[in-house]
């Protein structure tokens, strides 16, 4: 491989040749090889990218820039934004906590590839951009990350998370409708239990779907404010005046999203309860969905020692031994992201809680298991909605055997010839193995009409 | 110790002749000695005592009970809310996952109790009021015990939690604007960086408290949604007409705070994603209190081998064998209730994704470890503001003397000479043991005229 | 209430006249109003009473304490030990993380007890005992609390939470041995698998405790040294020669297990990874018990819509409104318990994680979250063995129906006519509603004869 | 793209041309578009190329496999271990949660490449090797993917995190040893505190890993126990007399790697209490090294305003905006590595609480977290040693400057004049800020010959 030799503050760093970046990039690259390579997460890189425009513009408009070297940054953003430089970004998610030298990463390939635009050759002469000075401009690694952050979160949220999670809550909206009339036996203390509807059932989960994505959205507002213009430690040194403002409107306005400055910037850097908060509302729906899932897998247990209400699509063969076997495979997909999603929280949590002082160095741990709970939700959502939560179908042969055949319709009686004795009703009939109205009628509590016309399994839904 | 005899639908129970409870609290007394006995919360015990209390008048107002038995069940709960009946309730969170028998525990007492306020002797005749038809009437334990827990859990939150936070943080907000001008070292990493004014530095907490007060608040919506009138699986079965939006008027009435009649019942008796979310929110204040109180024993580390910024009050002796020691004890007890919260989460979180069918069965173990979180933090920050925080004060001579002696204020420069020199002037005053200066004007950057105009740590604040 | 005036290095402070404590106990109770009083375990205050005593017999040993004092001070920690003094240690876990002022509680009771005992009068004279200069000789709260956090921790897990899980363990070992031939369905995805008998089922959870029970023992090693001896630091400071080995000794003598003095005194003071090891595997136990109890639920689940093939005792009516309904309520008890493990496990992780420099201050949130697990575990094995497991039998009649319709027989035909026709036999039976052999020879795949002398559940087990 | 046929028992799918796998691979890929594609570990099928392996050489000497397959088999199983196959395996975590899909992913790969090494054409004419049929003989997903678990996480620990952190351990061994009579100040409560020696201290971390790495040995056993054998619930079904034994063999023999078959194939399918138990101890590890290195940041902060009492290697420029700034970053990248591996274990505990009847689920979700916090401990122990640990030198200078400083001190003289007057003489030096002989010998309690005589830091440790 070749080399070209950069330097940094601390001295020379021979550089594979063909790559953009530079002396901080390959020590980090040598000094950490924690995980597989360039596992810090595509979607901070792409934060930098928008936020590292959004300061050029800022600069310039402050008088602090140069239109040229403005554009020139500009454009390299806008090839990183394209997915055009995916290989110049090899560092880990393990490397200091700061993230710094992610964001060095940044500003090496950006001054680099502008050097390369401007029709120059990479460390050859005094370079046209310089990564600390112009790229970094007005810039610290302690604002820089935590913005990037928060756009990369906000990012997957709502254009991943909250729609794939609506769309599943739209196909169970429709299911609970549909079946709005299918009286089944209700379960709890998985024991038999007075019946309801099919429909009322699964309206259960789109409540908790709705009640998630409620939660979920009350948190954008403080996921939508942005570290950067605080620097190194808050205070924003080394800032032109406006500048915080104004890059939050560019960056607002280079990704479509309502992004403002962070009203206190010490707390931005310092603390990243953002991030804890809104992965608290991922952890509530993991909650949710693990409960609809599982409930899901066991009513479509089966198919014939199992519970047997619900049938769910057959995407693929279910054992490489068990010939003809299929199996709730959506289910769990989704039950296994959920219980990651609750060990990322635990992770997010411990990170969180440690800012000393005036920085936070959890960042990249923090915002890895964030994107990765955002992504995996809403991936998972989708593939559950698609694959199986649309081609729910009630087996109303079953459904209404085990409702006529139930127990805790007796629960009826109550009213009539109170608890005690109707107790004695579904104890007989459990014991001898026969139904509730034979015990009626035979212990002399009821009459046969009066059972006929008190205990409807239609009326108690 | 005296006997009477109780019974229930399984047959007779002896139950202890001075006790107000009946069989099946006695059932559950010998089938769970589980933990030390009594411990099922008392908050969740005055719950039931608000909720049986409003279904006694809502069944009374629908017909269903006579004013008789109606005011004798209101006089009971009553005495319960009063704490006349604290020896009454012997049971352990760890029964059976419904609550049922807690349920049936106070049914019982209140129906015994009313019995002797009716001037009847318990355990003898035809009772006046029954456990099951009449307390318990238009109820389940599915419903009344979710119901109990919104009642404690939204209690303890608005009457403790949140206004002992705000305390602090008015505190703390006090202090922020005391030491406005207060110019200190910052330190990223744990590293002497560049300064602030601590005043700013205290800002940051009170916006960290501001941002999860706020989360807090935006969680109570979903906690004033009450289950009653659900009953056994959310179909409301046994209930009156209009029963179940009257009784939550009732509780509103009663307890002063605003409970609705949950929109949909199946998600409030089958989950309890509200728990899940109002303790996410308190998780999240636990994340913030860890941060604030942990920079502050390190700000307030020594006192001679410290960092020594602080001085905190001194309020008892701190060890047992060092002689005049003394040591940040209220930070000590609240960053341990706030690792408290964290592995409480996590309790809640495995038990609130576990609803199965119509009804979540980890019902007392996720109120209990919510009520210790909420009580905990409010009262950690009432002991933290009140021994701590209102005492707080800067040691002024030692902050002076570390940011006069800091190299990161060299930052200054950055904008002057750029990046690397400014490097190298730290690097050499930090190899030299020198000061900044003397190195910026020894290595010819900078005149010793404009490192004094250039360098002014007030002005980087 | 009576006060007499008592003091410390600090100063005076009232106490109630009544009580032994001092005034370092007093200013404690003053400032950790945190959660209910006395929360402190009384597991603690007998640990510390073991090693009050042991220290004292060391000391006098080796030469640095009276006889006479010697037997005073163990005289009252007798009756510690024997429950006399219980309304002696009002203090909370949330004080100081070292777990200083219990330590103080402790030594004040003890030297005013010991004061009375000696005939003379609380408060009055020049105490025979000191506090710290006797009481608390050749310790500091630094090693005494770790010590008795180590204490309580073993003698409850070998004390309560073994012997429980061991009883179980039998219990279903015999269960397990008794339905050795009882040969029903499988359940791999909860759907339909291949047969195995119910024995097989069953030992697999004997499997599960085992290896639990093994986890947990290998971690007792670590768990039997003690701090004691190590002072402030880990240094031994103001200890006499030779007292750390013969301190332990004391220890083992007093409380019949193996304790033996730390190697490393810096380790058991700044970190209590034993204290996080053993609950690791209390965590394991918990995984395993919630898979056991979990399972069992859903067996028994029914009695007419569920799986229904297990049996398990009626304990106590389950429903206060659905008359004749029993629950699995001893596996909702164990789950929960489980979940709390878990949920403890998390906090003691956190705790554990933060040591500073020579001392962890999360001691009394560790051991309380430790001592509750382990009872609570040891407990709820106790209670689920005796009105549950004990009580499992099979649903024959139900278990014979299952696996003589079941589809996944088909897979004793892979190795006679290969998997995918084995598959076809399967899907075209379940599409039909009809049986294996039915579709097998309709197909053309196996004779009549050739199928069943092939497909014997009881010799595919 | 191009594409060929391939088929299952559901039909037929098309597949690109240029890949190995088949109809199942095809079929989850299209079905599982859930996070990143291939996140399938490489260990894992890895795992399985050992196990396929030794499942062909078994079946073969059991004489229901050719040699030639057996052959074709163990050649293709080679091939994927040398690395030759790698993008074959486009298979997510978040499938099946038995891991299904990527056993036949395997199987379907080793048929096809074993067509390719006969010299045939995939998807021509009848294939040599069948992957149920052969591939897959006497096994099922079931008992497969937990032994490729157990092999994948058997050898991560042994091979990477053992030894990495056996590799830090002896380094701060040595420091202890080359350390052990520099007298430095100890800190409790993060306040000064007696002295110790910069030895003792360092012996404590040694003393952490120690007791984490025999914690982590003892989880070895269960984890060498594999299920191979069980096939689809744990009986055996379908495979040959004498196979579960002699396939561990092979598998040792592979591997080099002490494996046995489990003893109860029942457990071992529906249970993964091994990859809870060992990950429980790197659990423990991520505690210890979390202290460990945050103790090093600490006592490294600086250099000028922070506690100062070691150097650590500079190994990067630490800001992108602070010019000079040097950062403990190996600190924070161990750190946030150490919170990940408590967040994995959260997600691995409620993974393997779960096991439902004669399954657990959550394979892939364990197996993947596991492997995640093996690698990154093993990484980023490694990385610390190397650029941190090995570079801790004491800073003499300040270390001594803090220990001449020291209140503490005063501690030596408790047994002297008692612990009262003691604490009035640290008590009147704090206050006056002075030194503690000063007010010793004016307050008339010691004369200054006793004082120097009796007061010696290095007499103290």
């Amino acid at each position: 491989m070749k080399f070209r030799i950069e330097k940094d503050t601390m001295g020379e760093v021979p550089v594979p040749a063909d790559k953009y970046w530079g002396a901080q990039t390959e020590r980090s690259r040598n000094n950490f090889k924690i995980g597989p390579p360039s596992s810090m997460p595509s979607a901070i890189i792409e934060g930098f990218a928008y936020l590292k425009k959004a300061a050029a513009y800022t600069n310039c408009d402050l008088g602090v820039l140069s239109i040229d070297k403005r554009d020139a940054i500009a454009e390299a953003c806008d090839e990183i934004l394209a997915g055009e430089l995916k290989d110049q970004f090899p560092l880990v998610i393990w490397q200091t906590g700061s993230g710094t030298q992610s964001n060095m990463n940044v500003n090496e390939v950006i001054a680099n590839r502008a050097q390369v635009l401007k029709g120059r050759t990479v460390g050859e002469g005094e370079p046209f951009i310089k990564a600390n000075d112009d790229v970094n401009k007005s810039q610290s690694s302690n604002d820089t990350f935590p913005t990037a952050m928060h756009i990369a979160a906000y990012k997957v949220v709502v254009e991943n998370t909250i729609p794939s999670i609506e769309k599943l809550r739209d196909t169970l909206q429709g299911k609970s409708t549909e079946f709005a009339s299918v009286v089944k036996i209700g379960r709890t203390h998985l024991m038999d239990a007075t019946p309801l509807t099919l429909g009322q059932e699964i309206s259960g989960y789109v409540a908790q779907l709705n009640h998630g994505l409620k939660a979920l959205r009350n948190t954008l507002e403080h996921l939508s404010e942005i570290a950067l213009g605080g620097t190194a430690v808050g205070t924003g040194l080394n800032t032109p005046a406006g500048y915080d403002i104004k890059v939050a409107e560019y960056i607002a306005q280079f990704t479509g999203h309502p992004f403002v400055t962070a009203p206190n910037k010490f707390e931005a850097l310092a603390a990243h309860d953002a991030i804890v908060e809104t992965h608290g509302a991922l952890k509530q729906l993991a909650v949710s969905l693990h409960k609809i899932a599982h409930d899901i897998r066991m009513l479509a247990s089966g198919p014939r020692s199992g519970i047997g209400e619900l049938l769910i699509p057959e995407n693929e063969p279910g054992s490489s031994i068990m010939p003809g076997k299929v199996n709730p495979t959506q289910c769990e997909a989704l039950t296994m992201v959920c219980a990651q999603v609750m060990g990322n929280d635990v992770a997010i949590t411990i990170g969180g809680m440690q800012g000393h002082y005036e920085l936070n160095v959890f960042k990249p741990m923090m915002a890895a298991n964030f994107l990765q709970s955002a992504q995996l939700l809403g991936d998972a959502c989708q593939s559950f909605d698609e694959h199986c939560a649309q081609g729910i179908t009630p087996n109303y042969k079953r459904i209404k055997e085990l409702v006529d055949n139930s127990l805790m319709l007796v629960t009826a009686l109550n009213t009539k010839i109170g608890y005690y004795k109707s107790a004695e009703i579904a104890q007989t009939a459990h014991k001898n193995g026969t139904t509730l109205k034979e015990e009626a009628v035979r212990l002399g509590y009821v009459t046969p009409e009066d059972f006929d016309d008190w205990v409807k399994p239609e009326d108690m839904v």
